[in-house]
């Protein structure tokens, strides 16, 4: 019982490992370059401070990710990995969050502040961003759950009988 | 000792329930008029769907911190408030990162998508952001910590001796 928990947790966290590596990755090569009335220009994430966030905030949580899964079952790390998982869940979902706003005004504009929408000049890479997006947002989701189910085990007086 | 230590508690929560509270309505209350090459128009916080985020998520969780200052001491929900501490301690952080990403274009543009900078037309409207960010940001630091304590309180055996 305690080993097949243990393999859902180590899947877990590979999914969010593989979610928080994937939305890094499809954000940082997202760009494309675009002609507007004879005006070339390029879209790419590092032009946008959120989007250089993004793909920062889930680079590091990847790696946090990876490292996690080193660690021995017994070692009192896990401890610390509580409070871990928690700033990296707050990371990515603020990560997350930012790079959403910033991509709402860029389908939708903002008309009150005169920002038009991009997303039609530059399909691909609004297309690119979007799947960066919902990557983060899945990861962001497997960490929640994770951090939940730690606050959850530490409580739970029977889990620690068991191991 | 167990008194003092759950004054602080209650008054870092009355502290949070103050930033949050005040961030909430220093964004609602945030418009100014401003008139720009004859083009007259209205900066408002619902303008944005992000700031609109903002103002709703800070206000959920100063009704939130509100019912929490009347949990009794010996009550047995205290443990559920360590999960909605995380919910809404990310609900705050996601809202400021949103509401940041858009100030940050409001002030400084988004030059490779030609999103013109709007603060210099409206100050006023900016720096009351600011402020409703900073009020948020400060909001989110003391949800942060009061979660980070309830962890390691729950950890430490001595302290559930104490009480």
């Amino acid at each position: 019982m305690a080993k097949t928990k243990r393999l859902c947790l180590l899947l877990a966290r590979l999914m969010a490992l593989g979610a928080t590596l994937s939305a890094a990755i499809v954000m940082a090569t997202s760009h494309e370059k675009a002609s507007f009335y004879a005006v070339s220009f390029e879209a790419k994430y590092d032009n946008t401070p959120a989007f250089k966030y993004f793909v920062i905030a889930n680079a590091v949580a990847s790696v946090y990710g990876l490292l996690v899964l080193f660690l021995p079952s017994k070692s009192l790390l896990w401890r610390l990995v509580i409070v871990l998982d928690v700033v990296f869940t707050m990371l990515v979902t603020s990560s997350i969050s930012a790079a959403l706003a910033i991509a709402e005004v860029g389908k939708k504009g903002n008309s009150s502040a005169g920002w038009l929408p991009i997303c039609a000049q530059v399909q691909k890479y609004c297309d690119q961003v979007k799947g960066a997006l919902i990557a983060g947002f899945i990861g962001a989701i497997i960490y929640l759950l994770l951090l939940l189910y730690s606050i959850h085990n530490v409580w739970d007086p029977l889990f620690k009988q068991n191991t």
